[in-house]
């Protein structure tokens, strides 16, 4: 159960088979740090290439294909003061040929971050949007571990693996289950999001480097096919794809998986509890592969009895 | 300011310009009752065909193309004590080729719904879900205004007109806002859920007849191009298409046009607010048209000062 | 065995089930013209309002719902010589954001139609494109029969009922299969093409009025789901959606149904023979309800045995 | 201009920058083989992995970022007499919840291939479809060159890089142009089809090992975006993504860049041009990328003076 504290010296912009930075023993916590989706580090400075370059990877000991890797997030929190932000909302999320027609448009938008307070507020442009102060709710945009095939997958994209899924749900608290593909795991973080709206339809949450501390651990042979995800009322399954429909195709199907398989409901009472208590959350519309999330809640498991084996 | 009191006698499977089964003033409010998806009245005797048939249309006086009708629902309520749902999630929120294999289907289940305590209980067929106690939220799944071009179209679907929305947050207290297309709008409601998942993906909610009380009203030349709504909380823009991102690309476009035309924001305002703030929701992703609902919170509009004109 | 001449004197653009201008009966064929478009008539006057208003509907006699109603395609010719297209690629066919910006935009391109030489040639705006003679292949956009439900659905988008599908295909020497979903079916026709290139991505072929002669005939008991057609090679399905896959989709199931159906393939044939043999035509990526084709050689069925039944 | 024959010793299913097994200059031609999709080779051994394996990387001389390029099929043909096919249509290509339901399904077809004649016959299963003999139209379904950023992408998809397109217009006599992302290009090939349907329907063509020659050739300090090709028809450019919408706008934002870039067309008159000239191929529908080819006549390119520059 060690603690290890990392500090990054290269980062990486597609999640694959690198050499481990790090190795690390289930039920270990690592403390360490993200650069934001520029490459840019806690004094502002660029330090890598942009594109959501990735902290790690880290290797998990005795992790193998067909276990599931666990990744809980006890802390990601921005560990500088200044954040940026898309300005206009991207055209793929827009009626074709709708023309927004901006005067005076700019690239970035810069925010304020105030650690102390929880809150963000934008400082330029000029705009009344600048009286808002947004509590911070700080995520990692993009995570995952090394793809089958002997791929290397974009950062800016996603997958079975995870990666760039930019859902506003991956918060401190929440703990996020990826199938295993190579032995190792070989665990890749980063891009930083000190807030975002759903669906990150302008291209960026706010953008920052952080100080992430994670926990990992394992459960041996029990392969999965997408992203699991909980929090304290949650349990959720993550789909990656486009368009839109087959993120809820592939998420709403691997939900049924696990209520039948590790909650042990059969399928005639998953299916109906699916059908009037599934929630969904938008994770992006943004990305190459967009992210859509089926969430059950904990409280409606434990009242029909449903307990995880 | 005049209350209406109606009883339908006969139902509508499309929604077109039908002759109006009562004229009404903006302003007035009516109290009136719509059969279940299956044509089933509160004594659950079959009066109508299947298809979410539609109590109405009601005549707006005053409504003209290029109008906005509103219509406030007061009061959405079960008058009967059972209610139905599907059992399958649909094939279409499936990935191709799952089979979810269960044994002894039936089609329909059936659900107790206990008007005084405010909640639904599964009582067929047998499964641990009949422990579950769900809290009723009755919304409309299906209501609209006559669509233009002389079309009638058919209750399963949707599109600018409203229609087949099954989005779950059209309950009592939200309001909704048409498009008027023709003189007098023509409203038409039916296909109360007492509870739904969202989605809609079994194909239902828990279908029960209604009791609804509703509010219409008019903004004079005032066009919007696709449903607005809100509720305490949210103003929100609805679009209605497939697949799903051209639901988000309707919804998202419209709220924008609302935010810098009623709401008076400059876009650069209204592009950098979406990005960072915006809600999206899943109507469904069952009927012909999917629904999807972008939502911005009346406290944000409120702390950047931007009103309502 | 009649043939008629019908002059119309009123349109439609919705496809329902209006009172019908004429009365046929299996076997018979029609004379009569269509407007373009734009409800232009052979003199280019405007004699109607736009949007590829619709000549009929016909009331074919004995036509029942769960028949098929059969439109032979003898002639379809243009009544003038002036055509006109539009002039840029729709931003729905292009990627998002990507902007065409080209200058001296104009909205509409103006065509030469030579009847005797049977080539069109654009005359404005100016540009190298009109050293171009292409060779006429006229062809219906617009034409089915009211649809099912009560409905009537715009001339803009198509359906199960036909209307909208903008496919090239669509020329005399053609025989189209529809299903029959109201007493008489209710044939509509309209939107002529003198040219028109794959998809109809500019939003228009070089639309015309047109003189247009048709056979009816009716094959009584035999239920079909989507339009069928063929000419001298192939046996065709087509499928009505969005997106493209999804009239993929419906194509591809309609002709597995022929294939097992009528022509009497065991159904591991008939997979078989789509998998190694099957082609698409794209018909339209542009209107409401985009349309692609499924097509089988003839000659293939005739090697391998398969007569229609 | 020299010759290489290269016998391949190793494989790939992921394409990237993996080291070269042979260094080659523009102006080269390349005799080599390549195993069928399963891994097998002309003997009908299992030599390598399944999935698409690739024969290569060949570097070739002086290729850097931004510059194209050039693959020509000189020779594509089968080196064995035996090939296989999948037996049932892809479920992601047929309606949801459609059950083709059929008896005695075997999961592989085998065709006999003759090498002389220039056809394929399926010998079993038995069915009537083996009265037909096809002719061969060999093409490669998988080839591509390094993609960016450090990706390795599996040979099951495709991209702005090629690879797994499936679509059956490259075959001998195709010159297929790619952007070149790393130095030396790193071409891979593999994933000959004997004879395809269109959309790849059964997830396979005829697959089987080829002998390939191809020629390689280099266009300096000239980027594209997607893949281009030519035959001695058409000039085509390819869009790889999901849903089928997405490719065919890749595809004809690409042309449009062609058009008015090395063709030199104003874009008013590429646009009217694409309007009414333009034609789709479907590559497939069944990948986790499909593929859409756009294409434009050369004669139309010549009868306008439109030249390569």
């Amino acid at each position: 159960m060690a603690h290890h504290r990392f500090v990054p010296t290269h980062y990486h912009v597609a999640i694959g088979a690198h050499p481990p930075v790090l190795r690390v023993a289930p039920g270990d916590t690592v403390s360490t740090t993200t650069v934001d989706a520029r490459g840019r580090d806690q004094s502002d400075q660029q330090v890598t290439e942009r594109g959501n370059p990735q902290t790690g990877p880290f290797y998990v000991e005795g992790a193998e294909p067909g276990d599931t890797l666990v990744m809980r997030f006890d802390r990601i929190w921005p560990n500088r003061k200044r954040g940026w932000t898309g300005t206009a909302v991207a055209p793929n999320v827009l009626d074709p040929g709708f023309d927004p027609a901006f005067a005076d448009r700019v690239d970035l938008a810069e925010w304020e971050v105030d650690l102390e307070k929880g809150t963000a507020r934008m400082i330029s442009p000029a705009s009344p949007l600048g009286k808002l102060a947004m509590p911070l709710a700080p995520m990692l945009g993009c995570f995952g571990v090394a793809p089958p095939r002997s791929q290397a997958i974009s950062t800016a994209t996603s997958s079975t693996h995870g990666g760039n899924m930019d859902y506003r749900g991956f918060v401190q608290g929440a703990t996020v289950y990826f199938p295993v593909f190579v032995p190792g795991a070989l665990l890749h973080l980063g891009d930083c999001h000190a807030v975002q709206g759903d669906g990150e339809i302008v291209g960026t949450g706010i953008e920052i480097s952080a100080e992430v501390t994670f926990g990992v651990d394992l459960i041996k042979n029990h392969p999965i096919n997408w992203p699991h995800a909980e929090n304290a009322e949650y349990i959720m399954t993550v789909g990656n794809a486009r368009p839109l429909d087959q993120c809820v195709q592939h998420a709403t199907t691997e939900m049924l998986r696990w209520l039948t398989g590790d909650f042990g409901l059969d399928a005639r009472t998953a299916h109906l509890l699916l059908g009037q208590c599934v929630q969904y959350d938008l994770g992006n519309i943004y990305d190459p592969a967009y992210t859509m999330v089926c969430k059950v809640s904990k409280q409606v498991l434990a009242e029909i009895g449903a307990g995880r084996k």
